[in-house]
C-alpha cells in the first residue's frame, strides 16, 4: 500500500504575486505533489488554507501518513483547532515535514516548544545545502551538497531544540550558516524540517530538492497503526499491577476515578 | 548575587484534603522553598494559583532566575496568558523545573510539544530513583539511588521528546520503570523534569529529594542577561550582510518591511 | 535482495558447560540465526571465535549487511586486527547489534569510547523489558513489555554515551533498572545494543526477543553502497574550492601533499 | 581552589617551521596556557610530546582537571599507553578539550568511536565561527560570530557521533561549512572539540578564541571527586540485592568470582 502524503499550502503568494505565480502557476503544493508522485510508493494530494477546515478535516487526517506544510504570511489565519488536530495526528504517528517559512507556523512552534526564530535576508544569494550526514535516508541520491543559485538566507541562531539528527547544514554567499535539515520525534510521529523553498525562486523545481522531499516522506512514514489515545494517562490499578503489590498509604483519588489533566 | 527561585504551586490539595495538609501544613511550595533556602546561594519565594495572575506578573518573572512548578488537579485553571508569559521567559533564559504531576501542566506540554502522557497507580508502593548519570550536576550529593518508601507509580511509556540527558530512572515495586529526571534546553532556558512528589506522601521532606531540587536550581540557572526578543526573526539587510553581496532576483517583501509571523 | 546478517559468537560456554549446552546445543549463534531466518527478508549465517580470523575475513565482512555480536569470557582473545576491521566496516555502513555481555567486547568499547561498565547479578530473577519508545521500528510486534522469567541483572549506571534513542528500559525483581535497548550511529553504520541474553537461561528462545532481533537487523541495515574511504580526510585544493578563492598566507603543506594522520 | 588545566602540544611545527615559530615562539601550548591564565580561576601548565611519557605521567593526570590537546603531524608517535591513561582519566571525570587537527589524534578517535574524518584546504581563507547556541556557557562573552581572517578550511561531512550539543558552526569563504564546536560526555568526563587553530595563522592570539578556550575549561571541569573504578563492573550479590530475592536457575559463575572482561 502506498504512502499517503498530503501537501498543505497557504496558497496566497501564488495568487497575489505575478512573479510567484509564474514559477508556481498551480501553487507550490501542486509542484511538490507532482514531485512526490514520481515515486510510485507515494500517493500525493493537496490541501490549502482557503478550503473548509483548511482541507484538513479529521477524516482526511486519519487517512494521511505524512503531511507537508508550507506557510508564510498567513500563519495567524490557521485555525487553532486544526493545529491541535494536526498535532494530535502527529502524536498518533503521522509524519510531519515542515518547509521553509513554516518554521514560524503554529504547528511547528507547537511541536518544538521553542521560539523557532532565525535571521533572514531576501537577496537572491547562493545557498549550498551540505549533507553533513550523507548516510541518512533523507540524504540519499544527491551529491555532497545541493547548490541553490538564488535563495533566501536563513541564518543561525535558529532557536530549535537540539535535533535528534542534523542532516543538512547550509552555507550562504552572504556569510551565514543554517541547520537546514533536522529531525525530531514527537509521540509516535517523526518530524523533519527542511529550509529551502522561498517562493520567489524556483527551488521546488530543483531535482535534488525534490529527491530530498521524496526521501523525507518515506523516512517520516510510520507504518504502525495509529496510536489512538497516545495523549491519555491510563491508570494501572493495583490489582493489575505487573508485580503483586498491596495498597498502602493515603490517596486523593477515589477508586476507578480518572486522573486529572 | 544569589539565584532567585520561585516555587509555584496550585495549592489546592493542601486546603481540601486533611491528609495532604498534615504533610504540608503551609503547602508544598512552602516546604520546597524552605528546602531550597538551605543553600545560601538560592533565594526562594513562592507563588500560587489563587494569587492575581497566579503570582506570576511579568515584573516578577523578569526577576526570576528559576521557576519550579507543581500542579495537578487545576491545570485547566491556569491562564493561557500566564503560560505564554512563562514560556517566553524560559526562552529568554529562565530555568524551569517541572515537578511530578506537572507533566500534564500547560507549560510543560507547551515546552515539550509532545503528549507528556504516562501510566500511573496510586498504591503507596516503593520507588527507587536510580542516578543513571551519577556525574551530572543534578545528581551530586546523593547515593546510587533514592529510596522512596511510599510513592505514586509513574510508568513508561512517558511520551517525551528524546531528552538531552537522562539523569534518573525509577524502579517501582509493582513492576514498572520511568525516566524520572530528564533535561532539555528551550531557547536560552534549561528545563528539568523530576517525577517524585505525590502529595499524599511526604516526599518533599526527603533530604535526598531536597538535595536534587537544590542541585537542579543551580543547574537550571542561566547567569547570562535575559535574551529579550529571542522569539523575533530579525532581517539582515543586504547592505549589512557579513560578506558583500548584491541583490538579485525577485522579492515578496518591500524594503524595510518586517517578516511575516 | 535480502539482508545478509552474520551472527558472531565466541561459542565457549556451550562447549564447556552442560547447562548452557542443553539450552543451546548448536550454540547461541545457531539459535539466533534460525530466529532471524524466520524473516524471509533476512539471510543469516554464523561465525565463531575459533574459526580462522574468527570467521570474519575481510571478504566476508564486505558481504555482510548486519553483524550481531555475542561474547563473554573471551573478549580478550578477539584479535585487535579483526576488531579494527569490524569497526571500519561499521563506519562504511554495516549495521552492528551487540548482545548482552558484548557490552564489554572490544568492538563495543571501541565504538562507544566510554567504559561500558555496569552492575550485575546472576540470580535468575525476573526482568521486565519495557518498550519506552513503542513507536520505534525495533519495538514493533511485541507488547508493552517483554517478561523474562529468569534473567541476569544488568544495572545502572551503564557507562554509555547519551544514546540517540532509548528504546527499552528493564526492570529487575531485585530492585535495579537498566537501559536495555539503545541506538547509536557511527560513521555510516547504525549500532544497537540489546542486553537480554544470559547464556544459562533460554532467553534467545523467547519469541518476543526473537522479534526484537529481527526488527533490529532490518533497522540496522543501511541499503546504501559501502562508504569506502570514510576514514580518510581528502584535501579540497584551492582550485577545486566550491567558491572561487585565492591562496593567501603561509602553509606547512607542500602542494599535493596528503594531510597528516 | 582553581581549575588545573594542562595544555598538551606535540610542539613540532614551531621548531621545524620558521613561519610557525614566528607566530608561536614558545609553542602553541605557551600561548594557550597564557590565555587561560588570564582567568584567575584557572591554573594552566603545559606538557609536550618530547617529555618523558609525553609529560603526562599518571601522577600528573591525577592532578589535572582539564586537558587541552593540540597535535597534528605526530599523532602516530603518541604512546598507546598514554592514550589509554588519558582516556581512563576522562572517564573518571577529567575534562578534555581537543583542538583543531587533534580531530585525528588517537585520544579523540578513541573517545568518539567514529572516523573523525573531514575535508580540508589550506588557503588562508576567511572563516566565520557562528555561535549557534549563544546561550551555551562556552559561547559567553563573544559576539554572534568570530571572524578569523585567515584559516584552514575544515569541511563537512565531519564523521562524528551526533553531538550532545552543537555550539558553533563555521562558514568558509570557499563554500564549505563545519561543526566547529561540539560537546560530548564520556564516563564522568566532558569533552569539547573546537576546530579553529591552524598553526600557520595566529588564531590562538585572537581574543575571542581565547575567551572560548577559557569558557570551555570552566565548562569541562567536573568538580566531583575522581570516579576511580568507573571502568569496572561490580557484582551485586544476591544477598545485597536492593529488594530481597532468592537465587534461582543455573550459573556459569562460581560464588565470589569476578565477572569476565
Amino acid at each position: 500500500m502506498s504512502i499517503r502524503a498530503v501537501v498543505w499550502n497557504e496558497f496566497i503568494h501564488e495568487r497575489e504575486d505575478a512573479d510567484v505565480r509564474e514559477i508556481y502557476p498551480d501553487g507550490i503544493h501542486a509542484t511538490i505533489a507532482s514531485a512526490l508522485s514520481a515515486d510510485p510508493s507515494i500517493t500525493a494530494t493537496t490541501a490549502t488554507l482557503d478550503q473548509p477546515e483548511h482541507g484538513l478535516r479529521q477524516a482526511r487526517l486519519d487517512e494521511t501518513d505524512v503531511l507537508l506544510w508550507w506557510g508564510h504570511k498567513a500563519h495567524g489565519s490557521v485555525s487553532d483547532e486544526v493545529v491541535r488536530r494536526v498535532q494530535q495526528r502527529v502524536w498518533e504517528g503521522m509524519g510531519l515535514i515542515v518547509l521553509h517559512s513554516g518554521h514560524f507556523s503554529k504547528i511547528f512552534k507547537a511541536m518544538m516548544g521553542s521560539p523557532c526564530s532565525l535571521r533572514w535576508r531576501e537577496a537572491g544569494e547562493r545557498e549550498r545545502v551540505w549533507a553533513i550526514n550523507p548516510s541518512h535516508p533523507i540524504a540519499q541520491g544527491i551529491g555532497p551538497s545541493i547548490v541553490i543559485e538564488n535563495s533566501e538566507m536563513y541564518g543561525e541562531p535558529f532557536l530549535l531544540p537540539e535535533p535528534m539528527e542534523t542532516v543538512f547544514i547550509s552555507w550562504y554567499q552572504g556569510g551565514e550558516v543554517f541547520r537546514s535539515g533536522v529531525t525530531y520525534q514527537r509521540g509516535a510521529g517523526r518530524v523533519f524540517y527542511f529550509s529551502p523553498g522561498h517562493e520567489v525562486y524556483p527551488i521546488y523545481h530543483n531535482p535534488d530538492v525534490q529527491t530530498v522531499l521524496r526521501n523525507a516522506v518515506r523516512w517520516a512514514h510510520n507504518p504502525a497503526a495509529a496510536w489512538k489515545g497516545v495523549e491519555k494517562a491510563p491508570n494501572v490499578p493495583v490489582e493489575r499491577s505487573p508485580e503483586p503489590i498491596t495498597l498502602r498509604g493515603g490517596s486523593v483519588h477515589k477508586p476507578g476515578e480518572p486522573g486529572f489533566r
